[in-house]
């Protein structure tokens, strides 16, 4: 690695706002390795939204009274706070909640997806699409007669870009893409891939749901025309995601949800829309849980994601290093460095990956065992499951040789 | 009101756990009155939520490890809690969580309604319906090509269930009925309603948003086909709705939204779907959300359903009473007694409603002003907008004087 890094984190401070790592199973302190699945929540986090239940709570939007017009001014600031952090100019005009990742991914192959596609339409994806995308534009592109293309994985867990650039043609609608790979960890070139959708007039999605949490995201200098990402990834509370979308597009989409707060007048025979974001947060949206996202922005802002991303490396590094020297395992995806994430996915010989990260739930190491919803990728790979360890900044070096130990000792129970 | 009423609740026992009451506006103690809108959230509801964090926090469905295990375990039995509650015999089986009411009606409408309707067949409402199920049937059904019905409301802001009884005919498909009216405070004859429906063959859904958090009600014992609710207005979390379905009819339906933790199994063609309520839940789902939302329902069941509806029905008659002694102030709605919810909507000659409510907000009294999602039947009581207090089990019927007074106040500003 040669590009400079930022200071290292000072984990032991960072813990102490974590009170959930402070705690051991029989005997074994607890080491939690699957921040990829779910980040743990620090307590400023926690902290904003008991705050906003005990001072501030009220229905927002609507209520002219002190604590609706302190709810309605706090959620709306969280819209511009986290676009604001992932390069947003536009603000809430450009900043859709939801409740997570995969119901923006939705969001848009429903308003988007069943309004513009057709029969002869193509939408591009990769071989390495979390669910939430693959499943939804299969899905999507059925219904609507369109065709699925895959951009192929090559041998080093890369996105094949030759093939990409066969696969995005004037045919192409849309172009789909996972920004990091929850299973390979591959940083994808997504600035190409988007310019290559946009040579050919398709728009572009990205799936953020492990790149925003883990390194700095500027969806402007990518030019992604949707950018996709979750609260509970991020040091952010579960219930609530996010949709970047550009202005004219989003201002430009009907809703696929309908209901309350959405709407712009309302007659027994017909509805007209309100502005974005409020025309795709129908009913009542998650309150807390937009203050409490945007409590995380600030959080990863304090802490600088130059530092998160470069105390990933570090760890993925190490991790790398160490479980590389293991016999027999086997580690899938790109080698350490700017186009890693601080994840490790990997298959031990005659451990099946859940034997494994049962003898790891032993040693109280906490990794994942699964297809990390990437179950075609794992297909292809040849492999009915993964194990996987992932990092977040309240994991040290050290957390390593735990999981090390745990896997020697699988090895020498089913080896 | 001659009915035997359950033993009153010790208000001020019950406003400890409500801190955000205990605040007072320029010097006047706050009057929250918009429970309609957003109930209060008591301090043992936060406090799942904040120990959650600080001590289980993980993904669901998925994990081998300590933390996983025991979410899962909270989460899923979170579903059995909450179909408890509304009596579902079936448990997670027949409750799906979604983000609140208005995604239950709108996962109706979508799965069912886009798969069932077509033209020739016609969907019931009522003129009193939320736009969350008004909008919804009415883009829904215009996308099938299928008509909408409305069930007449009567001067007394009754249901004319004559008319009800000509609009449901063997070309219903589907009668969706608001079970507590959030504008007349209503209650509808639900059990009425399903029965017509299922002479006709048609399914209901019924619209509890209102109903659940005053009242008992079992779902079994209506018959409800489907019955939506949400968190925030029982007690509960934002983030967080809840649709009850039979279970042969769940079992039937395709999801809506598609992604992880939603399937059984996915090829980069194909895709099929998993258990009830799971299929339906794409994506890491409101974690937190369901435990704070068991926890609400644990909380609203220590006080007992019976006396939270006789709580509300003594403060909507005491409401009544102060209200209609004032000169000029209309109330809609019917009468109190066990047909009337604890929500009072009311105009007053010469003042905007949302002039009175900010009257009222100098007072430091809460209310709602506006259409409250029912545009429509604003319209048709030739009105634009209605003010709106509604009660709690934090509320003392000492809190309806402060509103009369600030209505006084408005009265003599305007007047």
């Amino acid at each position: 690695m040669s590009h400079q890094r930022a200071e290292p984190l000072d984990v032991d401070a960072i813990r102490e706002a974590y009170p959930i790592l402070d705690q051991s199973f029989d005997g074994s302190p607890l080491v939690y390795l699957d921040s990829a699945a779910t980040t743990q929540t620090p307590d400023p986090v926690v902290d904003a939204m008991s705050d906003y239940y005990r001072e501030t709570n009220a229905n927002v939007h609507r209520g002219i009274h002190h604590l609706s017009q302190k709810a309605s001014i706090a959620y709306e600031e969280a819209h511009d706070r986290v676009a604001e952090f992932v390069g947003a100019s536009g603000g809430r005009e450009e900043l859709v909640f939801t409740k997570n990742t995969t119901e923006s991914e939705n969001l848009v192959a429903h308003a988007w997806g069943l309004r513009e596609l057709g029969p002869g339409d193509e939408v591009v994806l990769t071989e390495m699409e979390h669910h939430a995308s693959l499943v939804t534009w299969q899905q999507v592109a059925m219904r609507a007669g369109a065709d699925v293309k895959y951009i192929r994985v090559d041998e080093n867990g890369r996105l094949d870009m030759d093939h990409a650039r066969e696969c995005i043609t004037d045919d192409t609608a849309m172009v789909s893409a996972v920004h990091v790979s929850n299973t390979l960890g591959t940083v994808n070139p997504v600035s190409e891939l988007v310019d290559l959708a946009h040579e050919h007039d398709a728009l572009a999605l990205l799936d953020g749901a492990q790149a925003v949490p883990t390194r700095p995201v500027d969806v402007e200098e990518i030019d992604a025309d949707f950018y996709a990402f979750s609260g509970h990834k991020m040091a952010g509370p579960t219930g609530i995601g996010a949709l970047y979308g550009k202005r004219e597009l989003l201002a430009d989409l009907d809703p696929y949800l309908y209901g309350g707060g959405m709407i712009r007048s309302v007659t027994y025979d017909e509805s007209t829309w309100g502005d974005v974001p409020w025309k795709f947060e129908a009913g009542t949206p998650p309150i807390a849980e937009g203050i409490g996202l945007a409590a995380a922005v600030d959080y990863l802002e304090e802490i600088g994601m130059d530092r998160v991303q470069a105390h990933e490396e570090r760890l993925a590094e190490a991790a790398h290093e160490k479980l590389s020297a293991i016999d027999g395992l086997t580690i899938y995806g790109p080698e350490p460095g700017p186009e890693r994430a601080g994840l490790v996915s990997f298959t031990l010989e005659n451990v099946h990956a859940h034997d494994l990260a049962s003898i790891c739930n032993d040693h109280a190491v906490a990794i994942r065992a699964g297809d990390h919803c990437t179950q075609p990728l794992h297909d292809k790979l040849g492999i009915a499951a993964t194990a996987r360890a992932s990092f977040y900044v309240y994991n040290s070096v050290d957390e390593i040789d735990p999981l090390v130990d745990a896997i020697e000792d699988a090895q020498a129970l089913f080896g």
